[in-house]
C-alpha cells in the first residue's frame, strides 16, 4: 500500500502531520511519500499541481490531502491558483464520487447554530458528483454576445452538462450507500428549470428501479437548501451534481456546528480515493498550532476503510476520536466552557494514545 | 394606476384575496383586473401563461402575484407546467431585479431553527438577478456527447452566461440599495471555478468604483451558504446571479423561521414590478383557510412603495402588520403557545382594521 501525502497550504501541514502520526501508530504496512500541492507547490515549482505531484498521486493507492489556498494568491491568473490543484486531481484521477458526511457529534451539539433538538444525532451523507457538471463542461470563456438581452456586449459563459453514464454511476453509489444506512435517497435537482437536471432526475429514477428496497425522493435545490435548515434529520443520503453538491454539502457541514470534525472522501471507480477534511486552509490561524486535526484524522480513517481495505483500523481511529471528545479535549474551534482547550499537536497525541 | 392581480394556484387565491382587501381599505385610486395563471390557467386555457394574462401584466403598472404549482402537474411536459408562468413573466416583462428581504420579526424570533441570538433583529436584503444566467441561456437541450467522460453517450446540457450590462445594472441596484441601509454589499460568485462568475466579480468590482461609500465584499457561493447559517447578521445586502440567488434567498428566508412573512419584488428598469410572497403554493393546505396572508400583504406594500409611488400607504400596511403581530394574532405556520391562532381571513381582517 502506498499513500501519497499532500499537506498543501495554511493549516494543511499541521493537521496532516497529526493524521500521519495516527496512521503510523496503527502499525499497518504502508509506504508513504509526501509532495507539495497548492500555493506551496506554486512557490516551489510555479504550478499548484506539478507533474511530479500528480504522478505521485496517480501511482499511490490513496491520497491524504490537507487543504490549499491563501488570499495572497488571489491575484494570480486562475490556472495557477491553489484551488486548481484540487480540480486537477479530481479530473486526472477520475474522482467522481465525493462522500461528505454531515454528522453532529453528541458532545458538540451545542456548537451548532441550530437549536439542539434539530441537530442532535444528525447523520446525513451527501454524495456529490465531482468530475462533471458546470465545473468541467466545455465550451466556456468570454466572447461577444450574439443574442440575449444585450447582443454585441461582452459576455462570459460556461456549460453545464451531464451524460447518462455519469448520472447512472453516481446514482448507483448513492443507492448502495443508502442500503447500508437509512435506506432513503434524496436526489437534488432543478428539473423545473434546467435540461441537465431534468435528465438527472429521469436517469436517477431509472436506476432506482434496481433498488426497490431504497426510498427515492426528488427535491429542488432551493427547497433542499431550506429543508436542511428546517429539518435536517429528515435526510439520509443526498445525491446531487457537482455545483449543487458544493453548496449543499457546505451548508450541511456548517449546520453541524463543527466543520472542523468532518472528513471527506473522493473516489474513482476502483475505490481509489483522495481524502481531505471538509474545511479549508484557514490561513488566518496557520502556524499557530491551534487548528483542529480531527477532520483530517477522520479522513485518514475513511481512507483505511474505503481504499485500503482496513475497516478495523478505521474503526479504531473513529473510536479513539470519540474517546478524546468524551475525555473533554477540544481544540479552540470546538471549545466550550467546562472542556479542556488543547493544541493541534496535543489533540493528535491524544488520539494516538487512544488508538 | 392599474394593478394586474394573478392569484394562481393552491393557497394563492386565498392569500391574494386578503392582500386585495387591504389595498382596497387604503382608499387609493387604482384599477385592478384579475387573470388566471399557472395550473389554473392551464386548466382553463391549456397554457400556464396565456396571451391574455401576459398582455394584462404588460399593460399594468404592477402585478400582484400569489403562487403557482401543484403536484398534479408534475407529469406535464415542462413547457406547460405552472412554474413556466413565472419564468415567462420575468422574461417578457424584463423583471431582472429580484428583491428578497430576509427579516426576522421580533415577535417570531423563536420560530427560527437558529438560536435566537443568531437571528434576533436579522435584516438581510438579497438581490437576485432574475432574467439571465443558466435560467435562460441558450443553447440547452439533449444530444449525443462528442467529448467529456463518455463520448457517444446521451447527455443534457445548459448554458450559463452573463453579459457585462446585465451585471452592471444589477450591481448598481445593489449598491444603491445598500446606501439606504447598512452600506455593505456582499457579491456572491464562484469565480474560482466559473468563467461567468469571474466576469461577474470583475464587473461588480468595476461598478463599485462609483460607490466608495459602500463596502464591497466578495464571497464564494459555498462559503455564503455556510456564513448564512453561521452568522447571518453579518450580511447587509447580498447580490448574486439567478441560480445562486434562487438557492441562497430560500436558505436565508428559511433561517428567519417565518417564510410565511416574507414578501418579494421583481422589478424592470422602470420600477414596474411583480410582487409575490417568498413562499410557494402549498397545495397541501390550500382551501383550508389557514394559510398566512402576511407575506402577500407585505408584497402589496412593496408594490405601493416601489412601483406605485405610495410610500406612505406602504408604511401604513407595514405598521399594521407589526401591530397585529404585537396583538398576538398568528396563523398556524407562526403560531406558538400563548398566541391566538387565526384563519387567513381573520388575519386579513385584522390588518384591514389596523391600517
Ligand atoms: C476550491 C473549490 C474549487 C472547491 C469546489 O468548488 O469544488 C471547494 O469548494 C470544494 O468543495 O472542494
Ligand atoms: C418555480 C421556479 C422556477 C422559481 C425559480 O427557480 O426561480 C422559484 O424557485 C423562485 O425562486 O421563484
Amino acid at each position: 500500500m502506498k499513500i501519497a501525502i499532500l499537506p498543501g497550504d495554511g493549516i494543511g501541514t499541521e493537521i496532516v502531520a497529526e493524521a500521519v502520526k495516527v496512521l503510523k501508530a496503527l502499525d499497518l504496512q504502508f509506504e508513504s511519500e509526501q509532495a507539495l500541492v497548492g500555493g506551496a507547490a506554486y512557490e516551489a515549482h510555479g504550478h499548484p499541481l506539478p507533474e511530479s505531484t500528480l504522478n505521485l498521486a496517480k501511482a499511490a493507492d490513496a491520497v491524504l490531502f490537507g487543504a490549499v489556498g491563501d488570499w495572497k494568491y488571489d491575484k494570480l491568473e486562475r490556472a495557477l491558483r491553489p484551488e486548481q490543484a484540487i480540480l486537477g486531481l479530481r479530473k486526472h484521477l477520475g474522482l467522481f464520487a465525493n462522500f461528505r458526511p454531515a454528522i453532529c457529534y453528541e458532545q458538540l451539539t451545542h456548537a451548532s447554530s441550530l437549536k439542539p433538538e434539530l441537530v442532535a444525532g444528525l447523520d446525513i451523507l451527501i454524495i456529490r458528483e465531482l468530475t462533471g457538471d458546470i465545473y468541467f463542461g466545455q465550451p466556456r470563456g468570454r466572447r461577444v454576445a450574439v443574442d440575449g438581452h444585450f447582443p454585441g456586449a461582452e459576455e462570459a459563459f460556461d456549460t453545464m452538462r451531464y451524460s447518462k453514464p455519469e448520472i447512472e454511476r453516481i446514482a448507483h453509489i448513492a443507492f448502495q450507500a443508502a442500503r447500508k444506512r437509512g435506506k432513503k435517497v434524496t436526489s437534488v435537482d432543478k428539473a423545473n428549470v434546467l435540461e441537465t437536471f431534468q435528465f438527472w432526475k429521469d436517469v436517477v429514477t431509472e436506476v432506482h428501479a434496481q433498488y426497490s428496497d431504497v426510498e427515492l425522493e426528488h427535491m429542488y435545490v432551493d427547497n433542499a437548501a431550506m429543508q436542511l435548515v428546517k429539518a435536517p434529520k429528515k435526510f439520509d443520503v443526498v445525491v446531487t451534481g457537482n455545483m449543487f453538491g458544493d453548496i449543499l454539502s457546505d451548508e450541511a457541514a456548517m449546520l453541524t456546528g463543527s466543520i472542523g470534525m468532518l472528513p471527506s472522501a473522493s473516489l474513482d471507480r476502483n475505490n481509489k480515493g483522495l481524502y481531505e477534511p471538509s474545511h479549508g486552509s484557514a490561513p488566518d490561524i496557520a502556524g499557530k498550532g491551534i487548528a483542529n486535526p480531527l477532520a483530517t484524522i477522520l479522513s485518514a480513517a475513511m481512507m483505511l476503510r474505503f481504499s485500503l481495505d482496513q475497516a478495523e483500523a478505521a474503526d479504531r481511529i473513529e473510536s479513539a476520536v470519540r474517546s478524546v471528545l468524551s475525555a473533554g479535549l477540544r481544540t479552540a474551534d470546538i471549545w466550550s466552557e467546562g472542556t479542556q482547550k488543547v493544541s493541534t499537536r496535543d489533540m493528535g497525541d491524544a488520539v494516538v494514545a487512544a488508538v
